[in-house]
């Protein structure tokens, strides 16, 4: 059975707290609940994890490196245009990432635009709401 | 039935031609093939629509907005990265668009690190080839 | 007879259709009308032509140029700026042109602000809508 | 009977007398003269202002704001690519303004190209000399 | 008795008559009756000035020097991003200025983010209205 | 009774140890004490907080919007210049925030004059010392 | 025998009718004949494209590749500068190309000094004039 | 007899009691005389002026056109390096210009490496104290 | 007994099993032991540390301070460019920095080339892998 | 008989040494023969010189000016981005020069893009290898 | 007897000789005549050198240290614009430096108006041609 | 026996002689006859070499690459930030290069951080005074 994961950075776990009109109201449980029942019907094996803390994700994604995880869908949050640390721990996993961000940053603050992790992963979707971590996972699930 | 557009810009179609090593084997046909079947399975009407014409892609955008288009799926190819005139046609169209890119614009050169068009749409899916077409379409069919 | 000539670039067709609290609701039949009128009563002959195709405008500015036309109001859109070509049409054209935009260009986004076209224009009038063109004409033709 | 104004700003005193292959032959009075003219036959009061001071130029549009003006034609000079304390207090006035200027600033040294009072201005003017006043009359008069 | 000092720079004599959505209703009259009650209660002497011209504060500042003035509490307005005359002028005056902004400037336009006259200033308060001239008096009464 | 909380980020706990020319002798424990001290005097709870670990800010400040807390005196540190993720969590917890620096951070290198959080702070205060922290914390218990 | 192309972008089918003081009285027509007698000298195949639309360059590349063209050399105009979508045309074309402008763009505005299609080209001449399309037909012919 | 003119611009009205670790304990009366005897021993007419008012300047200026004055050297101070209308006026005033730094501008603050003024002046001297006026005065006096 | 210290910063701990082409097969442990047995050569204490997370380098950095430490070998890995934090935090400790990279970071991703930290070392090696470690470990002992 | 010059500057002694996946295996020897042999059968004398030494390259450009030479090939190798004295030496000659490269610069580093000479020389060619050379020398036989 | 010393930099040996327009027609040797004419007027001692190598002027500098000159007229030429290496071989000389330009660099292209020497000087003149050199002697004279 | 180089660049021969307080007061004499012992005691041999002439270190590089040197410890001085043709120089050589300077240039003016030899360079030290050399030889005797 394929494994995968989800993680979610910064400030995630406040969804549906916190500034609604960008974010809706959907929660990180909601979140991954619905990502969780997909991949059951794919037939693949997630984990799941968030931190607000930079060096807790790279910590979680050594130890995904190290147990077989084959693919991750990541949503660093703000962690996207700052962390050349996660850059760097995602460029050395070995597995394959799609980015994911709940709105589209590319409609945001300028400094919202760049992204510092893009570059290293496979792929990146934004702006679709949930809807970018279910096919991020139909991606990674092939 | 709901009416969906699919938009290929400049030198989309050479694809499966030009630079395997960046944009894979697949053509444009099979693309269009591809959206076209699931575009069936989940009841949508799809046009689809390609040129290396700016002009002539504007012209389209205008002629979906006066047919009843709801949503378009758009790679505009490199006019991505210098078309305002795409961006105002996108903007003032009143239809929902997503931007596709076959490859991960993030991981090339730094001019491709910018979307003109990207501020304009709802979301974005850069990096999943064939896979990020069919995500959008599932998105925007909703 | 002196002969003036009206262009009309990228998205100028959607007038009145497309983003009208920019923009407000006359449409372009609505200005070449109202320009057409003056110009009779000033007694100059007066061309108009309209496109979402930069290379079609620029054909157009060389066919007036042969044909003994001395003034163009033209509002290039979009392409106001990004087309180095534009510019180049009408620094080699030898007629004299008036840029006029129907929105302020300089309270909108940053990337408005800057006219390629500009400085090979005579001058340049914004923020005055279907003024700015009447006064454009007044100008011209004198 | 509406009331409006004319302000003009840094060296434009010494206008006809400075730099004509710029500026031309045409001195303030000419243009003051002209406009007063103009405003008399479209039944407009128009008071009429020119100052070196930018702190001069600020008390006088605070005093048109008490007075009942409406609108105003300003030509701040060189004032319009410096002064943020004039751009405040053309925001805060609550008067309509046209900027004109005599030459067409895109065509000249690059700092002339940003103008920091354009933005809080309904519109801008440049290039037409004495017509780009009457022009910004005709349209404040309305 | 020390002596303290308070200016207020361009456009700050219209306040509460000028968008009051960012700076409120309150006027000018009220803030330095507000301060000038303070002062009292801390027994300490306050004169007070306003001007809308650059060099009309330049010379207070210097009359404010030669006079034993030890403290003074400015809000430049717009000359806080434009004056290099201003900030030289607290810089050789031997006084300890405190910066006061009414709004938060950094949450507004790029160019009010860039303070010329903080780096000579003993400190800044941004964004607590007539709160932010009353804890300048304190700090400079102590 | 309202509720504040003082927040302070990066090296904070080492004031007194760290650097006395620019931050002077004054200790975290000064500090904390006096604003404790005049939260009573005013009648407001005041919880108190430090970590050299962004990730730990972001959970307390969670945490204090779960609690009823209305305002935060912080002090990120150099947070304050990196942090996008710090700014997401304020902007979102609905909580008023008063940025505090102890020194002048307009009057140090380059890289400390710009603020992630400041603009989405209701204010800032920066080179009064403790003095800082005391007018925070007035103009938050009003 | 080896086929060749000559492509002729934005404007200059004006040459010689357009600013003669920068590029010469030479016509298009007179540059394409002296190309011509030199190939056939060469014993090489050569077809002419001109347009002034950026889309009819990159449909005539990729018919030409298609058609078994080995070579072209190319001035691009005004696309020089701005067109991604030429330079993704040329890349993917398979077909070598040398750029040729006839003015030296490095001596002109800034704007100019910047070739977008330079860096997929095989080699790059300017300031030759007539000459410069005759030494890259040579180039090109080996 | 050759008319002069030495015009003295922001705070240089405070030298001798301003910075003197930058500028010296010379006045700018002791200035203003040793120009003065100067000029009297090269037979040449010397008029005097400063002022902290960028306006002040500016008439003066015009004032000293229209009196047949043929050159002037200036220290403009602070405005050197942000205003334009000062520029415009030398510019445009017809006669010979000299600016003079008493410090070496060079080696300050970067921002007052860049000056307005001096590409519209004959020449510069920074550096030299009184020297660099007499000096200049040398130059004007030819 | 001198006390020295050596930190390893993010991803650090992945070393030998990330990107050997750019950072070789030793691993950290390897380091660590060679680092150690030449302190002990050398007759000077060495800690060890490491951390993916920046808040618990900057607290094992004022541990340090408080505990004796006079020197510190620090590959803040991609902390290098992104912690104004950490460069605080070794700023003001007290102890002497030298800031090791096992790669020759200005042969990299432009972003790599610039160190916030190395400006508050008192040196700086790139580019000798381990013998970068051990040259630092030499002149520190000193 | 015309005299025409070769020039090379740094490091193309080396050629065919250094780097021949860029540069490839023909060495100076060989361009200056094939040169030579070319400028025979134009009928033209042609001088050669090569130097490392930016100073001795313009003593020889100073040399070539009073000797009557009326052309120059000059590949000034890295010196085209760093030399300004080259740069002025070349403007100031009085002679006609071609710059050339035999690489395409513009599909290098950044740095390469930039040539200070080639504003002042009549022509650039680069891509073409010994190509570029010969058909500099066919220009300049002219 | 006060030893001083005369510096010419790059091309300055063809004064006269190349572009009269910007530079006049007085030869270096004219200039070394005047300015030894006025040294042994004033009573000092003057050495003189010129050269296009940079290495050749560093040298130099190192040697008129060493043999007790106290202070150099340098004219750079274009090393001004471009020498780190001639920057720091005047700031460790421990020898007063006035850089002199003919001509107003801040009057002609960009790049001129940039010094790297100026900052290591003591003062710089520009613009006044030979004047330019016997005030320099004149201030360091003193 | 193994061949190394030391190479010693611009103002470097001032070592001791020049701004002790950055340097120190080490000669190069003294740096010289150091590295020397060590190369003895490490049984490599070891040439040397100092010049202030760009083109000369050029020439020695040249030298050494043909007389079979395997490794060059360089300190470019000055030339580190402008010398490209250095940077071509040691790029081409074949042998292996570690960049040393005395002073860590990061801590110092910013135009010393960029250093464009260390690319091309395998190893950079910085700010370890004589103990640089030491190392770098150590490094590349290996």
């Amino acid at each position: 059975m394929k494994k995968l994961a989800l993680i979610n950075g910064a400030n995630l776990d406040r969804l549906g707290k916190r500034e609604p009109e960008i974010y809706g109201s959907t929660t990180l449980e909601d979140i991954v609940a619905a990502v969780r029942r997909q991949a059951e019907s794919l037939g693949v094996a997630l984990s799941d994890f968030q931190s607000n803390h930079e060096g807790a994700i790279i910590d979680e994604i050594a130890r995904l490196a190290d147990s077989g995880c084959e693919g991750v869908i990541i949503n660093p949050g703000a962690f996207t245009h700052t962390s050349v640390a996660l850059r760097d721990s995602i460029a050395g996993s070995g597995m394959k990432f799609v980015e994911v961000h709940i709105s589209n940053i590319h409609a945001r603050e300028a400094f919202r635009d760049n992204s510092l992790t893009a570059p290293v992963c496979a792929a990146q979707i934004c702006g679709m709401g949930l809807e970018g971590y279910l096919a991020a996972l139909r991606f990674l699930a092939k």
